[in-house]
C-alpha cells in the first residue's frame, strides 16, 4: 500500500427493507487527505464496524443523520497521527476519531481524543475500553441498577456490548443468563466468559425457535423470572424475555438488530403493555452519548477490571480495509465472533 | 328495600375476547350476611366502579384473582358500619372496604378502612381521595416527575383518572392536553378543568379516527413533543402518542382499557422499541399498591387541593345496585362522565 494513496469505502445505495449487500458499498482509491488549519492527519489502524451503522444506511428519521450517497461510511477508529495543524496533536499520537471507513482521515483537531496506549491494546478503545463497553457498562448499572443475586438476561451476549454486560452483571453479584446465535457462541459465554447459563435461540437448522420453545427454555433457566433484561436485539428474543420478566423488571433497549433490515417499515408484533402495568416493569431506550460525562469513571473502572483479569474481550479482525463491507453484513447475521474490527494499517 | 334482605352482583359468565353483557352478571337478592368473630357488617352507600373490573372476568393470568363464576362481583364501596364484632369499629362508623358488588357485606375488620367524614363527601373516597385519585397522584408525580413548562398528554382525560391527571399537571405548572372520546368530554375537561387544549380521538360518526390523522392531530396540539404519557387505554390513542414523544419522555402504562375485551388474546400492532431507543424514552407499568406508604402524604396533599378549589371532580352516579352491570357496561366504552359510582343505599 503506498503512502501517497487512501483507500475509503462510500455508501453507494441504501438497502431499503432487505440486508445490506456488497453492492450497497464502493471501494474507492484516491488521493491522501489534506490537512486543514486546525485539523489533524490520521493514519487509522483499527476501524470499528458497530450495528448502529446499519441505521446510518437508512433516510428513516433516527437520532443521527444518515450517511449521504457517495458519501464516506461513518465509523470511529483508532489510529496514529501522521501530522497535525492543531496544537493538541503531536506525529505520532495513537488517538480516536470519528473518521469514516477509510485509511486516513483529516479530523479536525478538536474532535480527536488522544488515548493511552499504556492502559490497553490500541483495538481496545473501540472495544470494551470504548463506545460498546461504556454502552454495556453505563447501561447495566445506571438504567438496569442490579442488585446482587438478580437475574439478568442479555441477549446477543457474545457481541461487543453482551460479553460486557454480562461479566459487570457477574462482578456485580448476579445470576447471569445469555442468549446468542450458535452453540459455539452459547460455549463461550458459558464456558470463556462465566455466564451462569446461555441458550441459543436458533434450532439445529440454523431457523429461530419459535416464541413458545424460547420462552419456555428461558423460564426453565430464569426461574424467579428475569430481573434485568439487556435487550440487544428487539423481535423474537425481546418476546421471550418479556415472557418472563420478573415484577419491577427493567428491560434496557439498547439495540434493534433483528429489525435493522426494516427500518423503513413498522415493527409489527406482540406489545407487551399489559404485560409492563401487570409486572410494574420498566422499558427504557439507552443511548451512551448521553452519558459522556460518566466517560473518566468507566474508562477507570474498565481499565482496572481488565488488568485484574476480571473482563475479558474477544474481538474479530478482518483484514484490510476493503473487507469492512463483507464483515459488516456479516456482522448484521451474527457471523462474527466478539466485537468487529477492520484492521486498516500495521504498525 | 327491607332490611333484612341483601341485593348483590353475582358474575354468572366470564366474556371471552369480546365486551361484557348484562347476561354475564346475575342480579341475587338473599339473605343479610352474619358478621363473624372481627367482623363488621358494613351498608354500603357508594359503589366503585372502576375497568379493572374487567380483568377480575377474566381468567387470563393479572395481578390478582379471577372472580369466580357465581361469586360477588368484587370491588371497592364506602359505606357504614350497622354492627361490628371488631374492637377497631363502632356502629356508624364511615368506612372503605372491598365489599364487592352488594348492599351489605360482613368483612374483617382489620381490612376496614374509617375515613373521616369532614374532610370530604363519602363519594370521594372512591373516586379524587380514593384508588384513582391516588392513582393519578402516585403515577404522575413518581414515575412521571412532571416539570414547569413540561407537556403531559393523558387519556381517558375525563375519567376517574384522567380528570386528575390533568389537574395536577396543571398544579405542578406543565401545558396539559387531554385525549378524550366525544366533543362534549373535550369541552368539559378544557373549559371545566383548565386543560390547555383536548382533542377527540373519535370521527363524528363514533368510529376512532385513522393513525395517521389523530398522530398529526397530536402533534399540532403538542409541538415540541411530549414529556410525559399518561396511559390509560394502550391500542390506537398509544401509538399516536408514542409517535409525538419527545427525547426522555415518560410513557406512564397505568391502563389499557382499549383492549381491555381482549384480554385472552396477544395485543398485536405497532412496536414501539425503535423509538423508544432514538428518543431515550421510558415505559413503565403502574399500579396503586405499590404505593400504599404515600396514602398519608396523597390524602393530606389532595384534601388540601379540594378545599383550596384546586381539583374539582365530577363523578357520575348510578341509582341502585341493581344498576351496577349495565353502568359498568357503559363505563367500558366510555359512556359515562366522570368517576363512575353506583348509590346502594340513601342517608
Amino acid at each position: 500500500m503506498s503512502e501517497r494513496q487512501n483507500t475509503r469505502v462510500l455508501l453507494a445505495e441504501r438497502p431499503v427493507n432487505r440486508a445490506p449487500v456488497e453492492s450497497d458499498f464502493r471501494v474507492e482509491r484516491g488521493a491522501m487527505p489534506e490537512p486543514g488549519e486546525g485539523e489533524v492527519l490520521i493514519r487509522n489502524l483499527f476501524l470499528s464496524l458497530d450495528p448502529y451503522m446499519r441505521g446510518r444506511m437508512s433516510a428513516a428519521k433516527s437520532y443521527a443523520e444518515p450517511v449521504a450517497i457517495g458519501g464516506v461510511m461513518a465509523g470511529e477508529a483508532v489510529g496514529r497521527v501522521v501530522s497535525s495543524r492543531h496544537p493538541g496533536c503531536q506525529p505520532g499520537d495513537l488517538v480516536l476519531a470519528h473518521t469514516g471507513w477509510q485509511e486516513y482521515a483529516a479530523v479536525p483537531g478538536e474532535r480527536v481524543t488522544k488515548v493511552d496506549p499504556d492502559l490497553a491494546q490500541p483495538s481496545h478503545y473501540l472495544g470494551v475500553l470504548g463506545m460498546p463497553g461504556m454502552t454495556a457498562y453505563c447501561a447495566l448499572l445506571y438504567l438496569g441498577e442490579p442488585q446482587p443475586g438478580q437475574t439478568v438476561l442479555v441477549s446477543a451476549a457474545s457481541g461487543a456490548v453482551g460479553q460486557v454486560v454480562g461479566q459487570i452483571a457477574k462482578i456485580r453479584g448476579c445470576r447471569v443468563v445469555g442468549v446468542a446465535g450458535s452453540d459455539e457462541k452459547v460455549a463461550y459465554v458459558r464456558d470463556e466468559l462465566g455466564f451462569d447459563a446461555a441458550l441459543n435461540y436458533k434450532k439445529p437448522d440454523g431457523s429461530p425457535k419459535d416464541f413458545e420453545a424460547l420462552s419456555q427454555e428461558i423460564a426453565a433457566l430464569c426461574p424467579d423470572g428475569i430481573n434485568i433484561y439487556f435487550d440487544n436485539v428487539g423481535g423474537l428474543v425481546h418476546d421471550a424475555a418479556l415472557a418472563n420478566i420478573a415484577q419491577f423488571g427493567r428491560i434496557i433497549v439498547c439495540g434493534t438488530i433483528s429489525v435493522y433490515n426494516e427500518l423503513e417499515k413498522q415493527d409489527i408484533g406482540r406489545r407487551w403493555m399489559r404485560q409492563l402495568l401487570v409486572k410494574r416493569a420498566r422499558m427504557e431506550g439507552f443511548l451512551v452519548f448521553d452519558h459522556a460525562h460518566r466517560t473518566e469513571e468507566f474508562r477507570q473502572t474498565m481499565a482496572a477490571w481488565l488488568r485484574e483479569g476480571r473482563i475479558v474481550f474477544r474481538e474479530d479482525v478482518a483484514e484490510g480495509i476493503e473487507a469492512a463491507p463483507r464483515a459488516f453484513i456479516g456482522m448484521l447475521s451474527g457471523a462474527n465472533r466478539g466485537k468487529q474490527l477492520v484492521r486498516t494499517g500495521q504498525e
